[in-house]
């Protein structure tokens, strides 16, 4: 990787007032990310993860997980290629006994030179973690003890942590920039790649083959010490329902009796640091969340989430049978697969910077253009080659 | 790719008055190139194609092949990962509906957003394209009404578009770049790898080990309005039927009673912008004319023809069953089988350019050079990565 | 290859006084270096090896192994793709025609152009080529009439070539680049991956989890006409027996009764232009020397040897019997396969050179330092991409 040109300089100029996202190839730094499900990680159990380049080492300890950078601070080889936990609390280097304790990243010892100078006065980067609704989010970032990381409140959607909402999801690598995923996500032209979803058959909802927002359908949320975001409200939107070629009506948008509405959904947002919130979906009554975790510059982790408002143990269990039973096969997997292959599809245009120049825009994207822009004004610092080493 | 240096500059400064051949590594653009037979592209058959890095969808529409961009002009995605063709005459993009006319590249339509001041105002690259003799050619360069494609005449060598000429042929990718092709082609040392040719067995010829050009044998065809080449002439060459090392006699080339000349062909010529002619071969009355056209800087399409003059349906019967049963599996595979080995492998020496500069030519390769400075004074014009944005 | 800057020039000014070590990422230039075992080159047969970045044919001729450079001066290509042996002395290209002498590299003919001025006049690279102890070593470097290869004595560790021992060994390819597989080797902490060592099985010894050099414990050895190498002698080393954390012992290291020692071996010692020796290993009186040959800046040839004192056939058929039973696979293929995956996953932290700023050592890698030091004091020269060309 090139260490002074990771984006190319004349691109970010070129491109004005969201140089700041296209500089953001690896992410945006000083954020927090669900990198795993609770109930992935076991009391005791080691995971390896990838965030914005670096490698974690996960462990759960007396229930609460920790994570420290997976590169021993001596010869810079991995932690997980052989993990020695000799005690709860640390790992041992396998190769030559640099022991660092995980609550902290401390060097605690070095088993074959027990007086070195070392001991006790260096750490390994080690990461705030927090766990909610189900996930495990890790802050990527530079904090200390004067500097703690932000909420994590800030860094979710709105209603994402609320109390009453049950979240069930799962999570697979897309080989694509996580920005592609992103306005993948929020994009609202491209329900035209879902025109034949299984999910139709599940649920009743109009499905136009587009549609575009009018003067007012868009909102920017910037609130200091709230999560930053751009909400596209699908209600004001102008929906379109025949596609016509040289006079020709060659496809059409299904309508549902009785059902009324733009769209799919009702509506979606996205927030910094690269998540979705879909309205209304993929069901009545659900709300998707789901991340675009960038892993490296060419990389994401989708962490898919269904959030479903619950008020008792019935309702709990209501849920998760309907999640096995439609919404994971045919929203996250079915729905959702579309959108995978379409990411990876666009990444060469953009993989080398010139797509965000080159690329022909049409009026509905200004919608995008304002999340680019909001994204280069509150992502809170840019993750560089430099922070890899 | 890097976009400022896909060829050292050092090195094109060095090689003098051929630095264009040098920096032609991916290839000449406005010229002429075919790229698949026509018996290979059915009525309503769309085919993928590359040329020069560029990636092109052709379809043939009422009996007539297009060619366009294979690249969508809003987010760059290649039309051709799911053909949404809702008429004959267009293709829609399947992420969000762009609509683009084959014959001109049009963009008629955005199926979601059927009110976009782009509709009608913008285009995707398209291609001239021309049938000849059983092959597909496409333009690619620079075109507009103003400035129409040259004949294609002036690009092919002379006698290939001859009436009564029947062409039989296939095509393969090459993982060398074009220029180790031709000059692999043209180069009248190379008969040495084909000494055990089982060619030999279906036709009575002289096989030196070698032979070298004498005055008088090279001739310039550089007319303004007709094709650019250079034409080798074996009968003013010298023959070598021995090869001796310390001495002694090691190998011998085998002389056939009764046949004169002074190789298994009568003369070969190269021609812009990389077409090989091959007289009285691989059979008596037969020509070969063969393109190394080049895909990207690394791979090039080796489209091997044979042309046999004919004058009534049993000709052309006639020459069809021995193309079938000598001269494709005995010519185009097993003979030219070598010399698709030797380009790969030779193609490390050059990848990095400095095999240019570093070569150690002998005499007899005089030709090739005049080949290297035709191309560099008669090459259209050079194709760059920028092209390729 | 970047031409430049095969190594980042800030690393190399970063690091002072063994910048010439980082510089040699593909080796040190005018060394020997072992690449074969005697028996493994029969009379009359090729052998292609590489080494710092240069591939060789080797041929043995009337007992005498020969090396050339395994690329023709014509067009670059390897002669070995189709080994054209004429006579037992020459080579000649598949292609044209070359023809070469194996013993000077000279270009005796060109089968096809026979009155070439380039015969005669014309040399391919030849390597010095000699063997002993078992093992063909080539020079890779710069000689003439004039400037003839140092001695191979100035190469190999003292003792090596001592008449009354007999070596045996083996070689593999390891997937990191040299330099990590000698400090691999010379490092004297990394007992500490060996802890499960089976070779326990076969030999008494202590094992602790690791030692420190005390003052004294390292030697350089710099004569002007002798090997060039560090000396750590592990009887001035303080061993360390049990490994604590927070105050509990958590692993320890076997001590057996009646064996005298803190190590496996006795000591251990480096020399240019990168081989280990190591005293009193695998077995009690056997010494293994062991070499980390650059193929290229990615990879070594791990050439791994014992040698053992023998007086008689008798010593020499039981050291046979045992270097097969035991000391290969229980040494070098399973105590050495240990040290193989640590300079593998060792790799990509020093891949992009910023690991040898980077790192963290700690006290005992002083012994290290010296022998980076010394490299860069004694290195004859350094490998680099022009070179290869």
């Amino acid at each position: 990787m090139d260490e002074q040109n990771l984006v190319n300089p004349d691109v970010v100029k070129a491109v004005g007032d969201w140089g700041g996202y296209v500089e953001a190839k690896m992410g945006f730094r000083n954020h927090w990310y669900p990198v795993r499900f609770s109930k992935e990680i076991d009391e005791g159990q080691i995971e390896i993860v990838k965030v914005l380049g670096e490698q974690l080492l996960l462990k759960r300890i007396d229930g609460k997980v920790y994570a420290i950078r997976d590169r021993c601070l001596h010869r810079g080889v991995p932690l997980s290629r052989k993990p020695d936990c000799y005690t709860k609390d640390t790992i041992t280097c396998w190769y030559h006994g640099y022991t660092y304790r995980f609550q902290t990243g401390e060097l605690v010892n070095i088993l074959a030179v027990p007086d070195s100078r070392l001991i006790g006065r260096r750490k390994i980067v080690s990461y705030p973690v927090e766990e909610a609704k189900g996930l495990v989010f890790v802050f990527v970032g530079d904090t200390d003890e004067d500097n703690p990381p932000p909420p994590l409140a800030q860094d979710v959607p709105p209603g994402f942590l609320d109390e009453d909402v049950m979240v069930l999801g799962k999570h697979r690598v897309v080989n694509s920039n996580w920005r592609l995923g992103a306005e993948n996500g929020f994009d609202s032209l491209h329900i035209f790649i879902h025109k034949d979803t299984t999910l139709r058959h599940y649920r009743h909802f109009n499905f136009p083959i587009g549609h575009t927002p009018l003067p007012g359908a868009v909102e920017l949320v910037q609130d200091a010490d709230g999560p930053k975001g751009v909400i596209d409200d699908f209600a004001q939107h102008h929906p379109v329902w025949e596609g016509v070629i040289d006079g020709r009506v060659v496809v059409r948008g299904p309508r549902t009796p009785n059902v009324s509405g733009t769209s799919a959904s009702v509506g979606t947002s996205i927030w910094l640091p690269g998540v979705l919130k879909v309205a209304e979906f993929p069901g009545p009554g659900l709300t998707q969340f789901e991340w675009y975790v960038p892993m490296d510059d060419k990389t994401h982790l989708y962490v898919q989430t269904i959030g479903c408002p619950v008020a008792s143990e019935e309702d709990r269990n209501t849920f998760a049978g309907e999640f096995e039973s439609v919404w994971k096969p045919h929203g996250l997997d079915g729905f959702n697969g579309d959108d995978i292959w379409a990411r990876e599809v666009t990444e060469p245009f953009y993989a080398d910077d010139f797509g965000w120049v080159d690329e022909m825009l049409c009026e509905p994207d200004v919608t995008i253009l304002e999340w680019r822009r909001l994204a280069s004004r509150h992502g809170r610092a840019i993750q560089t080659p430099a922070h890899l080493r």
